[in-house]
């Protein structure tokens, strides 16, 4: 009889925690090595799991990184299949185009407007046929100047005008990391400096970034897709 | 009796043209604008199709052109499914790299070497998984000096060189007109002048251009496709 | 008598106009194709000629375009003995700028930051050496879009601040363009237009823009050279 | 009696010794990093004093090292007064042109082919009104490999073109770095390496690089300067 209990119990445990791994819903952050450092200790994927720890969330949802370094668009939609629809994701975070602007100038192998719109369009194309919620970010900075000279920020704001306009088309919600870092930039650095606020080189994001970025995310997945 | 005789006839005809159209082997450019041009009138697919008919083999053998504008190598891989899978070709010839070298220079938007080479493998595998034959040519020129002084011969000869390796390690066979536009000018152009030879403007070609790179291609694939 | 009362007459004409000649200040303008331009039909020096014409100031100062084509500050060094030095000008406006950011995207070929301050300060140092009075501009427009998407105008809004801080160094007057044009097409390029308000392809001035440009010359002149 | 012999030999010893040093002719080198790591220990400037002594020619020539890291032609036009004139060389052995083409592609801030002819022009100009011995040296290279595919290698190749051009409309002896480089490595780099031959980084000189330039230096001045 006891031995009968406690196999029920053991069974009801088995059967529940089976029930709760498969209804733990995936969020997978695809991008460059933003996201690649975001998945290593203190970066905004582990800030987020913080965030979902905190809202009491974790048993419902995980996180999965997916960021390798020196990825433009185009290199994101090479991989998708192995890296992205190979693991179900049941949210896709798309934070790019930091490098498809700024490899212009360090090796002549940016990407062009046209096509960096062309080859978002195709990504998102792949994940909603899979019905996966998309997201988008906006590149968030290649230097931290507030006076406007950072020397490849206005091409940074063209390319993100495009993503809002992408995100408006497609109907994704947007993670506007651009503006969030213009507008904290505007009053927290006030000596003008180019890097050392939220990143560590102008580019990738030092705690305080990576606590930013993870906030922002959260707060726009909150809208819809964490509930 | 007239009548049943004719019928026959036409009906043998109709048949004989159906199984003929049905027969036909397809055979794709496909590439950037030099292939766009390729296909209008004296272009180098036209000049094909003429050696084709010079040797009775026009009933057996058909020719499309896949070329666009400003494309790289990642730009072919987006587009394979619509443009070249859907079309069913027997064998495909991959003229590609120009662009992804010039544009480095041009605006900053070209094509880094290991990507360059990931990507073309991604197109061979794809061709592959479909049992076409797959034919990869070395980018032509851009400059048709032949002191070694046009301004970026030297990163062409190195995409040449990986599209070779390429070739090597995928068992295709390779229409090398790197080499030959290389040796043809080292004869041909007694005034070390950078366009008018095989070209118009340093890339795309002219009259003997088209005829030329027609000449070379048919050349390879007569030794192992067209039989 | 009359003969000698018309010699009298005669003789002080000549000395006159002779005097005045002699008096006319020189203000020559040397830079880019910007100036080259602006020395044309239309162009803003001729649009200066008005002002100084409209304030009755013609008879006392004079003009003088040394624009060419494509410069760079460091080829405005290299002709300075000929084109300005040998024209012994009272005042030199500067305004040089553009083709150091431009030409980093378009050719490769731009001014490194630190060289474009060493040459602008060894200009302005030949020029104070003969007691010339030296009036700087920022450089105006690479683009008139006002969402700060130009491509280029985070590297022109350095350059121009490399440029206020020459002329602070200097106690130069800084005619400041790029600040002007900044204003002015926040308020009047309500369709985000990349070109045509001030310029015609987003460089050179169009008519509205010579006007503005000689205007903001003018004010800045006459605060101190022209009285 | 002592005393007046001791004077007189200490007398005679100082008229020498200053004759000598009035005698000795100046050879200044006048270049980028190569020549301002050539003046260090074991630079070519220091092996190029060794052939001096090993040919008994100590006495006669001393040598100075004006180089400067990052430096283009433009740059030594700019700094010729202070660095150059200032020192009364008898002879200048210029060598720059790296950097001219190097940094289009690593900052976008090369030199055009024209105005790279015209400051080379207005450098020997002024160091030829002083009646200085000019020698122009081609720029050796920007990696090493032999299979014609260092990415600027064909532009290096243009530049080395234009001065050997300008040492034959100028009539000053070239020291034709480029040229030797070439040869050099077509035999002795069996694995085509992109470094480590002549130089460390396929730029900067390594020992045998170092001795190397320093030979083809002396072998030209041999012929006209050093006697």
């Amino acid at each position: 009889m006891n031995k009968t209990i406690a196999s029920i119990i053991l069974f009801s445990a088995v059967i529940f925690s089976f029930t709760t791994m498969q209804t733990k819903k995936k969020i997978l952050f695809f991008g460059d090595s933003i996201t690649q450092q975001g998945a290593g200790p203190n970066g905004y994927i582990k800030k987020f799991d913080s965030l979902l720890a905190q809202n009491g969330l974790s048993s419902r949802y995980e996180t999965l990184g997916a960021g390798i370094s020196g990825n433009k668009v185009y290199d994101l939609y090479l991989r998708m299949d192995s890296d992205v629809l190979a693991k179900s994701p049941d949210a896709v975070v798309i934070f790019i185009g930091v490098n498809d602007v700024w490899h212009k100038r360090t090796s002549g192998t940016g990407t062009d407007a046209d096509k960096f719109e062309k080859f978002y369009n195709a990504i998102i194309k792949k994940l909603k046929a899979k019905n996966i919620a998309v997201y988008l970010c906006t590149p968030s900075s290649i230097g931290e100047k507030n006076d406007f000279t950072n020397p490849q920020e206005g091409e940074l704001n063209a390319y993100s005008a495009i993503i809002r306009k992408i995100a408006a088309d497609n109907n994704c919600p947007i993670i506007d990391l651009r503006q969030a870092f213009t507008d904290y930039l505007k009053t927290n650095n006030p000596d003008n400096k180019d890097r050392g606020i939220l990143t560590a080189d102008g580019v990738h994001l030092n705690m305080t970034g990576n606590i930013f970025v993870a906030q922002k995310m959260f707060d726009v997945l909150s809208k819809s897709f964490i509930k």
